[in-house]
């Protein structure tokens, strides 16, 4: 074996550099081209790489190597880390690092595995889950998971494995009672606000109902944007746990607990790609319910020609799927079917949901009925998981609670107890209305679609921003006459949410007998 | 509606950056978290955008968004572009552009189709072939294309619409003559270097032989690696023609030419994750050869415990894809199905590759005898596409063509003409060996990790790095007896190299016995 010299610098080392680029929770390394240390070629395009504190060390992530051309971003004897893999390695700019080959994660072999079809076991699952949570794998090799689980559809057991290697990827609340009430909806209806009608209603009855919602993926806003508009809902855990002892119950962003971390970085890949099969969406709502210390959950599931679920068999199957996973894993599950065949409520975004919402706790005469109507019966339901609530009489004790005032009683002091917010409800100053095109009864409303131009106005991050609904579906409507009114904040969303609309506003024009019935009890 | 001032600076226009990042074939754009016409927020993470020249032209291209907070990087008031989206499109630095959401591919409704299962049709695969050659998909949805043909594997005419599709994706070559003949091995084989023996041999009987190479993408060494010891194969096409027109042969690298770019866009995110399936080997190999504009095509597919393909089953069911979709694109195709038990040759890597090469051809005592006896046998199956060869009469021809010099004349020739590089076959200074830890005979020599440490090492970009075999399989060895030395040009290749072979040197020691049996004739 002959000597050598270890480089031109002779230590093997790079500089630390913080690079101000978010890559979206995908750790990316930057090296120089001419990089004094290693030469760029020697690694393979889009492979991964090791950094470590020093050689050898155990401390070390894994990045994806990007190549720079510009020693305004990296340097030939520096090493760049976008932001999150900066924060991951945990070492101070300047420190010198060293760089190695990285192995694949051994758990892609399962992954390939499952691309051929074959059933995986617990272990597979957790080993595959625990490198996700990691960041040892690449967007590309995540997408390669999601679609190999998409296609010939989990089996029920493997739902339950994935769910529990999920759960266990992160931390779990204790609230160390009995009945932990709590509620989720599968998604895909804009303005379907319940959660803030049902925790005040459920908390008011006594029943302890700890909601932690996360904010809006894909949708224009979520239950943690549109009950910011009214409270704080970035609370430590002690707090929130202080709140919920004497209040029974919160609204707060799930963000602050680390609770099953590899879903979030699934959804991140799930999303832009449209990819959303049963067996991970029920991981991805079980795993976060379970981590989140619930005993007893309701599931709604809407059906409609835009839901995410679209007929009635599909429903049943999901519903299925849910029973089977919870039931093993010790959780209290019941499934609702609703209407999902257009918008809850008026308001589509954070404010104009927010603004819905106290209409119905304020029994404003304004309040839409079907919101009201809906989070009264899911309400219903989640009573009558106390032993001492007879079955079929929820609805009404939640009708009571709601006319009373108690909940808007109970949702002040909820909101106190967050931190109020001075909530003014003042809509995006740039608008505009969509005519009806025809005379006719409107006949269909895409989410989708309101879903789309609420987005593109604007909605969640501008809060002011979102659509109005003035005609529902069955209303009657003159050419001419307005359907709803996009508002938006900021000029370039005005015009996004405008160009989109003049493409499809989302309204079919039609008679009566076009709308679709319902598969569900109204 | 209310009127509105688009934006600050009033034009919603940014200043177009080019960022030095190479972003490895994936359009990335870089916007400053402040930036001051868009609100960073209202673009999804990880969804792509439009960028264009100016609002409302046709001329745009799609990129995903990564978010900066380093002014030093990308200013408020500018776009930022990675070299491949900047070179795309196409737009001076400075010049106004703007941004819009870009809805996602309509191919990917095929993506999805696909991946529940369903069967895709020749539009359906020119769709998705289109929107992947126009930089329409990010990293994230080519995986899942790959994954979703590979498993539940394509049926074989789906493999013949992929294939298709892939050839118009771009260029295609045409010689103006009826036999074109041409060799392709699916690869695997480290040291398997028989094309630049077949070309020459081929080319002196007088059949005309174009072989375009890609250079080396998982392997240590690529046809056009090694040949770019001895030549220029950078050509343009107009040369390219000139050279086989004059001398019947060319070995040269295929990336000048623009065939069947869709092929490379997959391989760069195939790789990556180790998925190879049947369906995407062969649309990938015929695409390119058709597009090549090859008429008569001998494709090799080595069998052992260590290559592609592991056994005899499984390589019959690859040839008679092969020969379905070769049939139905109107080449002459055969298929050979050869020992790929172990690396064939002494040398892996370019420069101990083209040793190896020119040993042969100078009929040297040294030269490896399965690197000459392979190169003739497939020289001798093309030789007899001629229909004045005899069937079976081929091999002997080629053997004399060999034996009498002609092919190294031919060799030189073809080397002259491509423009001869000074071959000095001085390999890597910096070298080890690894001993036998035991007596016995080399049962095994793994493949894949003899191409993992020669890639380690440095191969193919430090030419002179690579793997010198001394013993093969059935070799008698005694314990501490070199098995292979390891050449590396740079101390942190060599310190790669050397950690791989402590975890695992490729070679198993074990009796005469425990050697697997070939499936195919020596």
């Amino acid at each position: 074996m002959e000597n050598y010299t270890l480089n031109g610098n002779g230590s093997g080392n790079l500089k630390l550099r913080r690079i101000g680029i978010d890559t979206y929770r995908e750790n990316v390394a930057y090296l120089h081209r001419e990089c004094e240390v290693y030469r760029i070629e020697g690694f393979q395009a889009l492979s991964k790489i090791e950094v470590g504190a020093s050689c050898g060390d155990e401390g070390h992530i894994m990045a994806v190597l990007n190549v720079i051309d510009d020693v305004g971003i990296v340097r030939q004897d520096e090493l760049g880390l976008s932001e999150q893999a900066f924060a991951q390695l945990g070492q101070p700019e300047g420190s010198l690092v060293c760089v190695r080959h990285a192995e694949p994660p051994a758990s892609m072999d399962a992954v390939r595995r499952k691309i051929r079809g074959r059933r995986l076991s617990q272990d597979d699952f957790r080993a595959i889950i625990n490198d996700i949570t990691e960041s040892h794998y690449t967007k590309m090799e995540i997408s390669a998971f999601i679609v190999a689980c998409g296609q010939n559809e989990l089996d029920r057991d493997e739902v339950l494995y994935l769910t529990r290697a999920m759960i266990e990827s992160g931390e779990k609340l204790d609230w160390q009672e009995p009945l932990v009430a709590d509620k989720h909806c599968i998604g895909g209806i804009p303005g379907n606000r319940t959660s803030m009608l049902v925790v005040p209603i459920v908390a008011a009855h006594g029943m302890l109902i700890p909601k932690t919602s996360s904010r809006a993926i894909t949708s224009p806003a979520g239950t943690a944007d549109t009950m910011e508009m009214l409270a704080n809902v970035e609370l430590a855990i002690p707090d929130l746990q202080q709140i919920v002892r004497k209040h029974r119950g919160c609204l707060a962003w799930g963000g602050t607990a680390d609770l099953s971390p590899a879903d979030d970085i699934m959804i991140s890949v799930e999303r832009p790609l449209g990819i959303d099969s049963n067996g991970q969406m029920v991981a991805s709502i079980l795993s976060k319910k379970l981590a989140a210390g619930s005993t007893h959950l309701l599931i709604d599931i809407p059906v409609g020609p835009s839901a995410k679920v679209r007929h009635m068999h599909e429903a049943q199957q999901l519903r299925r799927l849910f029973e089977f996973v919870g039931d093993h894993l010790g959780i209290h599950l019941e499934v609702v079917i609703t209407d999902g065949r257009q918008p809850i409520g008026s308001g589509i975004g954070p404010m104009l949901e927010a603004r819905d919402v106290m209409r119905v706790l304020q029994n404003s005469p304004l309040a839409p009925v079907d919101l009201r109507q809906k989070a009264l019966r899911l309400a219903g339901r989640i009573l009558e998981f106390d032993p001492d609530v007879r079955g079929g009489h929820g609805f009404a004790i939640a009708r009571d609670i709601l006319e009373s005032g108690r909940a808007l009683a109970k949702m002040n002091a909820i909101i106190d107890a967050q931190g109020r917010r001075v909530a003014e409800f003042v809509p995006g100053k740039l608008s505009f209305e969509v005519l009806s095109n025809a005379d006719g009864v409107v006949a269909a409303i895409d989410n989708l679609q309101m879903a789309h131009i609420a987005r593109y106005a604007g909605a969640p991050i501008a809060e002011g921003a979102g659509v109005d609904l003035f005609k529902k579906m069955g209303d009657a409507v003159k050419k001419g006459e307005p359907l709803y009114r996009v508002h938006a904040e900021f000029p370039a969303e005005f015009h996004f949410a405008q160009d989109l609309c003049r493409r499809n506003n989302g309204y079919s024009i039609g008679a009566a007998a076009d709308i679709p019935a319902a598969f569900v009890e109204p």
